[in-house]
């Protein structure tokens, strides 16, 4: 017999040092640009829930800064501001019409080698800084929060021995259904890049299930750089997608209203939206700017954290068309101001895009089709009309269009004419707006909040060290056996051995019966 | 440009006639014996919340009867109680030692035949009661909950035109994977009655491929009768996993404390343990008893609703063990009081099951392996010694025991000794106190309370007519596509066309070559 006092002790020593309304220590390394909108939002509601927040970041970003309650932690890169600045000036490259296919292929392998190598540096910067490694290492974190689109925090929380959780809108080449041991059937889960929908074609399910047979070899390709990585800083030998697959939950940034419905395993949560309930007030001036929009409302224009500045003769196009239509314009703008800037549109360096959007006025949001930026239009009911420039967006854009909530056009070949018609079309064809809102009244009708959830599946992470009851067993399998190759081969090798067995034997069978009947007939 | 008032109008058709906050009218099809627990439940629940719920029952049944604040409606059906009840004590069979495995086949054939026509002059009984329908139909309710085990409600639903909630367990022979496009490899999640855990051996991946292989033929002959009822009713040749795909939410008592984690649909909700919350305190008479026990506390001891009475033989070998322990044990028992019951023992028509789990001094319960049941277990956190009679309830002991939370027994054979060593060892073991307090820990450590979860899910159909969002475009595909077999075949050929032209082609130069040198050697 257990004495009661002892049970008592058990369930204490259960629910561990981060009880139920317990606070418990936190490490969030979180990656730059949009990436940094959900993380920082979570981050701050966990401080704001009183756990001890620390967050880690290169001292040189774009978007990545402190967070309020949050103590950050921010560590010296070999690189300068003017390096990223610079990088990110090459995507004005991208909205010229006039580069080739050689030229954009160039570009984005150039953009992919950037990417890996200030990856790498900054990984190096920070796992070979003693002095916070050892801070790090002394804090006893109960749980890490970071990107797996940015590896350094999936090797740093291998290193730290603790459980992650994982905030993502994807990885390329499949990589997140393979590490999370998710079935993603070809017939029906369009593979990232082929811009299908759900409902393919008999060529399109051909292509798709093409693309996810090279899947495998191109995530060979991407991760090679990050397996080096992370083997020389862990000091054995390591691939990233086996760190990838230690994961405790994976908070995606999907929703049904967005993404197409597709199987998901246990440990993935859906947080799509989850920056949505982050609201202010407009600043004073950008009020009575929109105010003044009148019956016909306003649009929001952007293209996003990595696009600021576009080439002059592209800015006159969409002054062209902002001119022909009666709304009022706010457009993200960080390049010079363009001369002949028509009385209706206002230039900023910086929208609160979300509250902007939240604005009864709002009539469209232009948008390059981050999922982010989705979400928002989504959120707030705003029909779109979009943009997409590279990575994921063809993909988002495809989501929106199937659902009759927006219009696409193509940025590179895009006239000041079709802008205008694509304008007037979602804001005066009642369609559009009704399909967003019976999107949007989907969207938010939901049993839990994604920030209370993402807090919830964060807590319960640092709570029970892992969510290890998640975890499906399929980990222990290896894709031959996962996709039961080695019984189908053992099936079918009996079947055929069958089959061999009974030809065989029938022949045999009858060669006798002849061979006696020829013998009889000889001998008559 | 769309004037503001018209779309509030817009966004108020969008939420429909059952908004935030307002009520509905939602119809309930329960099925007999422990499925109408949680059914019971969710229905009480939403009631509570104002709804107006109408409960369909057929006059004569085990369990069913009114419920708190329903309207409840029960149609005359041709069969008496005593009917029922003699079909139910056919159960004392099965725990009979003597029966061969022909006669235990006989007996299971029996029951599946039996089941079959009570379900269809119960369906007879309903659809052709014109009161009745012609009230359900004037009602126009704005969902449907029921239990897809019990196909009259998803036959009526098909016939109202109403959106569905099913609530289930599962579904045999893999009708609920198959129906709900949800992908199950076998390789990973254990067919139903194999009795595998999720880490199967190479020979158990092997019988349970053959399993997941067979299965399609088991349903087919299964379902045959409820084909035939649901054609005749609805007036066209309908079948009823065509009923079942257009379920809009699926209710699944699961919980990854329970099941193995496995892929699920989006329109899949995991409500495992939904009636645990339903408490009540003790009856005066049970916690003096039960208060009595001193630190020995309790064992609750209990086979289900469907076998209420076991042989005379069977139940003085558990007084036999009972005898020998110092706990008190409560015992669910229908049947005429044993001679030389021990004191320690309290037998009982009905037991309050949960509350009693409840209690602190509940040590040990003793359960024959329905969820229910063993929901009741894990969120009390009480060790179990399980001993499986039927239907899914071998698998399910199974998950208890690779958790180590209990012991299983053969009911067929168990002796006295083996009873009172199983109870000894998970009450005196305090591995299995530990392992089940984590279990349960884990389990109540949820962002949402299940039953809040069907209720949102439920007024969520309610609201919106249905859950179209999260239907899955494999719902457009045949079995054939759904697995790419098509494509699949494309490419095998187009290999193979492209292998036998590589081949062909070398052999014809090969011989050309060949012919030339030879013709070379022969001039020379």
């Amino acid at each position: 017999m257990v004495p009661e006092g002892k049970l008592l002790s058990v369930l204490m020593l259960v629910i561990s040092c981060v009880g139920f309304g317990q606070t418990g220590k936190l490490l969030v390394l979180p990656m730059d640009g949009s990436h940094w909108i959900g993380v920082k939002a979570l981050a701050e509601e966990m401080a704001q829930r009183g756990h001890d927040v620390v967050v880690v970041i290169p001292e040189v970003s774009i978007l990545l800064g402190p967070s309020k309650n949050c103590t950050t932690k921010a560590f010296s890169v070999p690189y300068t501001k003017d390096l990223i600045e610079n990088m990110m000036n090459n995507d004005l490259m991208i909205l010229n019409n006039e580069q080739t296919f050689l030229e954009t292929t160039i570009f984005l392998l150039n953009a992919i080698s950037n990417y890996n190598n200030i990856l790498k540096v900054t990984g190096e910067s920070l796992f070979y800084n003693q002095e916070l490694m050892s801070y790090l290492r002394g804090k006893q974190f109960d749980a890490l929060l970071t990107d797996p689109a940015w590896p350094i925090g999936p090797i740093l929380g291998e290193h730290l021995e603790v459980p992650s959780v994982y905030m993502l809108r994807g990885l390329p080449c499949g990589l997140d259904f393979k590490v999370t041991a998710c079935p993603a059937p070809p017939s029906f889960v369009p593979r990232i890049f082929t811009h299908y929908s759900d409902r393919m074609t008999f060529p399109q399910r051909t292509i798709n299930i093409l693309v996810s047979l090279v899947e495998p070899l191109l995530c060979k390709f991407v991760c090679s750089i990050l397996d080096e990585l992370a083997t020389r800083f862990l000091q054995r030998e390591v691939t990233i997608a086996e760190i990838f697959k230690n994961a405790s939950v994976w908070l995606t940034r999907l929703d049904y209203t967005f993404e197409y419905p597709r199987p998901l395993m246990p440990n993935m949560v859906m947080i799509g939206g989850i920056h949505c309930a982050v609201r202010n007030a407009l600043p004073q001036e950008l009020e009575t700017f929109v105010n003044k929009s009148g019956d016909h409302g306003f649009v929001v224009f952007t293209l996003g954290s990595m696009v600021s500045q576009i080439p002059e003769e592209k800015a006159q196009l969409f002054l062209e068309a902002f001119r022909q239509i009666p709304q009022r314009v706010l457009w993200r703008y960080t390049g010079p101001t363009p001369a002949n800037l028509p009385q209706n549109v206002k230039l900023m360096k910086w929208l609160p895009q979300n509250d902007l959007l939240g604005h009864p006025k709002a009539r469209a949001f232009m948008t390059h089709g981050g999922t982010h930026g989705l979400y928002e239009g989504i959120c707030n009911g705003v029909p779109m009309v979009m943009m997409p420039l590279f990575g994921d967006q063809g993909d988002n854009v495809q989501r929106m269009v199937t659902r009759g909530v927006g219009e696409v056009l193509n940025i590179h070949y895009t006239t000041s004419e079709e802008v205008v018609w694509a304008l007037n079309k979602v804001i005066n064809d009642t369609s559009y707006k009704e399909k967003i809102q019976k999107l949007s009244a989907i969207h938010k009708d939901r049993p839990i909040e994604p920030l209370d959830l993402a807090v919830h599946w964060t807590e319960f992470v640092m709570r029970h060290k892992g969510a290890e009851h998640l975890r499906p067993a399929a980990h222990n399998l290896n894709w031959f056996q996962y996709h039961s190759l080695d019984v189908i081969g053992l099936l079918l090798s009996v079947v055929a051995i069958v089959i061999a067995a009974t030809v065989k034997s029938c022949t045999f069978c009858f060669r006798k019966c002849c061979r006696r009947k020829t013998q009889k007939k000889k001998k008559e």
